[in-house]
């Protein structure tokens, strides 16, 4: 049907918040050609590609000296799309923007937006680890020094937008895109995604939340299904760190998620992209489309009769921005103006707000007569310093049966380094690294900066002999390496086998954009080939290089040792090989759930009570290993966790002491976590309410004193009011199943109503 | 905590509707402990049961005795938990109400209920097919006759109440009470359900539907579990049939759900329990609460604070009568209104609408001094008549490779019957059927009516050879009886393997109540049991008596046929006998998708376009057999559908021409699919809108005409408005997945809002 489904337009004389009488001239005076242009990107991407949904059948558009005639919004990847050496690829944009600046009415240069999810996705840029090991370091400064570094190198190359982070809570482990999100904790997502905002924007790049919302709820974690969620599960649990980045990062852009939450389509929603993010949140900065994200409410979610009625509506409910390219927002909306389907009024809103976006950027007055950068060092000491730092925080230690640390400096051992991850350079770098993105459609064309892969870190670390064999590829059944690997292992004292995923597009991965999984095996023959080396009686230690947590129990019961890795990045192998001969003593802890089967899902241990275990149900959700676990080749002793009653509008301070009685330095992840005993919803079993990273040598201790706003414990009441409830609260210290310390307290008071203005980072301090 | 959560309590001289004076007097002139005493059950359970969820914690009632001091709301199955002769526990029935006419103040009777989902529950009492196996027939009238049939046995027994139908819309087949379910789709379970309602209501006992709401949507398919639904996934899929046997059943009782809904448990949601229920769709009964579901809001929600606070908010929501006992609304209740958290008018109006319930079936003037009923032919001729009819329209023949129909009439043939579920008796029944409910747990108690298996059936139908062999259990890794099972298979012409379930409560099955799955292989060995048979080279005949669909893609690719028959119920080896020889050409369709693996649930064939495959992710949904799939050893064809435009608030009347083209006689479930091109809200590719049975000669052709309702194609639109949207229309005759005949029309008006008095109901009819 052909209904118009756009809310209300404007009110007569209302406008955009925030603009400024300069820009407001600007857009006045600007033919409806000229509005349009600068409301959509254009990408120049090259045949063959393929970086985004439908992107063969959509990504068609001309010429970029015809796209600019009016001048022009955004330029796609101008980095990011193909191996271009930084040095011209930005004489060649200089010169475009100049062009823009002289050769068009307005005189006004492109936005120019990259992706940059671990560093900056362009040719022999730094690639820091992956988000969810990000969530695993439970160390959100040193994220902020990531994003400054990534700003940066943005900022030196003429890049004015990065899309990322992504801020989607993890809810099903089966979908691709998990190896983008940092977390399954919606507190852990929010102060880590926010320090990475602080940092990017620190450097002058705005950052971009994606996606905005509820994208990673998708049904059986299929990417772009329908999600089902209420109106609860979104405030409270998937709308949360997009909201501590609006307000606590004060981030400039977000872009609309895909998904459709019980039937609408987010791009086509007012009540999420204008009234929660503008009216409730006060956000005043940009909404871009993802990529076709328009045109998907015409062609894949049959909302919009075609593509102007898309356009239409997307823009009424607050997409400012169309990207890539203006499928949409250019002829299509054009017609829809004509014929009364869209309201021109929208379309200077959303003109007016990315030009204030670039008076903001300075490109109103930029004119790029300087000269382009050159010699901008994308790997510089510096990246590769946090690149390390990060991969060594983030590395976990599922279990250890006191194998592990290896003696590296034993001439004599022998380790056989075993598996298809252990000796490619592919296993460090998530899906949106340029490594995975671009490169690995471009065989031939070299890395172009310094990434050993763990064999190499393994045989730099170790003094022994080190052999090594594949064993099998990542995702085939070909077992015709297994003999060779069983014979090294059978040579060596310790197995260390490397497995996991390889991060890709679109069925071209393990895991990654469009590669979700419906098995949450190690992908292929991978765990017959553990298996196999098990069978040796060679003790293993199982390395997994992976984008989501796997169903590894069976590898939990029967390795000397298993490691959790994630993705680490360009330092990533160093990082492992140093925990694996305890040169770094791991202090990684699981960001997300290794789950008990792919059954299991969709799960997240954020679950009321009836959400596991009981006598209710025979089956067992009891995870491998649960949110927050973590190995150390030290122990620590939690105890005298204190703390006192509170008013419902306060803070609950808890102080607990953390002593290291082992015999090496290490470091804790002090993680606080509560229950709310009695609501009138019902309450998880468990929540992280604040984390503490602590370094203690062996025998010292450290009081760790929590403040955490009791805004932590909001959630939305029977009538959807976000409230803090009077009643009894379990604290513990230990991870989301296990209580090292414990205490309670009573929240005293009246309901009290919680509003966004409120704090919502706990704070945190040794006392 | 301990806030009081209920609503506010009826204003002022508000009375619940429908109340006589006669039932005003009475309860005006109740003490409090009268009151609450109608509002209650009893349930005089023997110790070591286990047919309710935390029973052995909960159900320990003291004396009948005792509780029947001032009078009895309900007794609870009085003939469904033990193995009790019905005329000896008639007579006990009728002393026990006889003495609460005498013995007590009011002088009222008990309300009797008891289950009766597949047939009365009580020993000896005919037992019928499976829910699923209604759905697979497609024959609400027939449903309607086991309806009353069901209600005519209650109903000479003194019971006044059933426990049944189940109205759930499957969503994930993980859920163990998927074989409590009627089929995925809203109409079938509407329609079927309503006729069910009407057939037990005919014969003067209530029918009760069960859950109310949000049940089978549970989180990963596991009992109790928290429902993520959205508003919409509730009003347009799960709420649908509970309307349809409201409105269009007159149903006289509902039962709310144990689930939780975004958070909020549905025994304290007025939203649904008053607004929906009463103020919306004007019902007038009663509401039950599931067994032990109000303390349950205590025990397992923890959104009440103690079982007071549990009463209060149950009562205030709109669970009248408490069941299985008091455990909540007795004392607990008392206190709570002593202490003001619970308001009296909730219990007047409880106690009201309990009374009105009794005025109606006549018990406010029973005196129970007749003399008991005797000689009550629970399992009449009539009986296993329908139960016959039913069981041969719902097996399904999922795959036949010219296999079948076998010739029963050879007297050379042999044929091997393998399996687990060939010959046992439970193998036929469903989870609440009493075989499986009670008498499974009372071992050397007979059945006490006849129930041949599967082999008796095929040795009664087969004149050849029969060989016999277990093979295998039904849920463990027993081999052993391979051999013999590969052995027979060798010397057999044909192997007819006989799989699936065996239904039980709480883990002791594995299917039913508490009977999760986190997978959907075939429990235990039994796959590697047909693929063992299926290396001798001997064509397999694959039957599947289940309570749930399996995930078999691997045995549709590798049997010479297979067949779907859920749990037929007492007639149901004969029905599949029959089928196998041809003398019943089989004629049920899949109610319920055959899913391609357990990591693709949730799933429903009611998905949108995203919902299926596509190219955003890697993963195909594509099922092992689509929604309302089944063969015949016939063919048919569909020709000339016909429609023409129709207004949105009116009706759609399109008409196909089917012929029997092959070359016997047999009988066709014409289903009319629609899809909703565009709308504002995303629709599914397939949805059912109609069906009808159509018998046909060979050669035989009929015209079938569909009156379609354009409600049938209502949903909540963006601001959640039911409603008829303009626009254009896709109709199909065929499956879910396949067109046979195919025809478009466009709905023209304005978008026409739907109120619950509009006709729901599809007519069908031979032009």
């Amino acid at each position: 049907m052909s209904t118009n489904f756009i809310s209300a337009p404007p009110r007569a004389g209302e406008r955009p918040e925030g603009i400024s009488p300069r820009v407001r001239a600007i857009v006045a005076e600007m033919s409806l050609d000229e509005k349009l242009a600068q409301i959509v990107g254009f990408w120049e991407g090259e045949e063959g590609d393929s970086v985004a949904p439908l992107q063969g059948e959509l990504a068609s558009t001309g010429k970029l000296d015809d796209a600019m005639a009016h001048g022009l919004g955004h330029l796609t990847r101008v980095y990011g799309t193909n191996p271009v050496d930084p040095d011209e690829r930005a004489a060649y944009l200089w010169k475009r923007q100049r062009s823009l600046v002289t050769d068009t009415r307005p005189g006004i240069p492109a936005l120019v937006h990259e992706e940059c999810l671990t560093g900056l996705a362009a040719w022999k840029a730094a690639t820091f680890p992956t988000p969810l090991a990000w969530g695993a370091a439970f160390d959100h400064a040193l994220v902020e020094r990531m994003g400054s570094l990534i700003g940066g190198s943005m900022h030196a190359l003429g890049i004015h937008q990065g899309l990322a982070p992504v801020l989607d809570v993890i809810r099903d482990v089966r979908w691709g895109r998990v190896e983008e999100c940092i977390a399954e904790d919606p507190y852990l997502v929010g102060t880590v995604g926010t320090s990475y905002v602080r940092g990017l924007q620190s450097e002058g790049v705005d950052a971009t939340l994606k996606h905005f919302v509820g994208y990673s709820a998708s049904r059986a974690g299929r990417n772009f299904a329908p999600v089902h969620a209420g109106r609860r599960e979104l405030q409270d649990a998937l709308l949360i760190p997009f909201e501590m980045a609006v307000l606590d990062g004060g981030v400039h852009s977000i872009m609309h998620s895909y998904a459709e939450i019980d039937g609408l389509p987010v791009a086509a929603d007012p009540e999420l992209l204008t009234t929660k993010l503008r009216d409730e949140w006060g956000f005043t900065g940009v909404v871009v489309a993802d990529y076709f994200g328009v045109a998907f409410l015409h062609l894949l979610h049959g909302v919009a009769a075609d593509l102007g009625d898309a356009a239409a509506q997307a823009l009424a409910a607050g997409v400012d921005i169309e990207l890539p390219t203006g499928d949409a927002y250019l002829a299509p909306l054009k017609a829809a103006l004509e014929s009364g389907v869209a309201d021109i009024a929208h379309v200077d809103r959303a003109a007016e707000r990315a030009l204030a976006q670039k008076e903001r950027l300075g490109l109103l007055d930029a004119t790029f007569e300087e000269d382009p950068p050159t010699g901008v060092d994308l790997d510089s000491p510096a990246h590769r310093e946090v690149a390390r730092e990060l991969a060594e925080k983030s590395v976990v230690l599922v279990s250890n049966d006191g194998a592990l640390p290896l003696d590296a400096t034993d001439e004599r051992q022998v380790v056989g380094v075993i598996g298809p991850n252990a000796d490619t350079f592919a296993a460090l770098f998530g899906c949106y690294s340029f490594a995975n993105h671009v490169l690995s459609q471009r065989p031939g064309v070299e890395l172009g900066f310094e990434a050993p892969s763990v064999l190499e870190g393994i045989r730099e670390e170790f003094a022994g002999t080190v052999l090594a064999a594949q064993g099998c590829g990542i995702d085939d059944d070909d077992r015709s390496g297994f003999d060779e690997a069983v014979t090294i292992a059978l040579e060596a004292d310790t197995a260390i086998v490397v497995v996991g995923d390889e991060a890709g597009l679109f069925g071209r991965g393990t895991v990654g954009e469009g590669c979700d999984r419906d098995d949450l095996e190690l992908p292929g023959v991978q765990r017959d080939l553990v298996e196999a080396i098990l069978d040796t009686g060679t003790p293993v230690v199982l390395v997994m290089l992976t984008g989501r947590p796997y169903a590894v129990s069976w590898a939990i019961e029967r390795c000397a040792a298993v490691v959790q890795a994630f993705f680490p990045g360009e330092e990533g192998s160093g990082a492992i090989a140093r925990v694996l001969s305890g040169r770094v003593n791991p202090s990684g802890r699981l960001p997300v759930t290794l789950p008990r089967s792919v059954g299991a899902q969709p799960y997240s241990y954020l679950h009321p009570k009836l959400g596991g275990d009981g006598e209710v149900t025979n089956l067992s959700t009891g995870p491998a290993a649960c949110f927050g676990h973590g190995l150390s080749y030290t122990t620590f002793a939690h105890e005298s966790l204190e703390t006192s009653d509170a008013p419902t509008d306060g803070e609950i301070v808890a102080a607990v002491t953390v002593t290291n009685t082992g015999d090496r330095h290490g470091e804790d992840v002090v993680q606080l976590y509560a229950h709310d005993v009695v609501g009138s919803i019902t309450r998880p079993v468990a929540q992280l309410v604040g984390y503490h990273r602590v370094a203690l040598g062996p025998g010292e201790s450290a009081r760790v004193e929590f403040t955490v706003p009791t805004t932590r414990l909001a959630f939305s009441d029977r009538s959807f009011t976000r409230v803090v409830e009077p009643g009894a609260i379990e604290l513990w210290t230990g991870t989301s199943e296990e209580r090292f310390a414990e205490a309670s307290l009573t929240l005293v008071g009246d309901a009290h109503p919680v509003t966004t203005a409120s704090a919502r980072w706990t704070t945190t301090r040794v006392v």
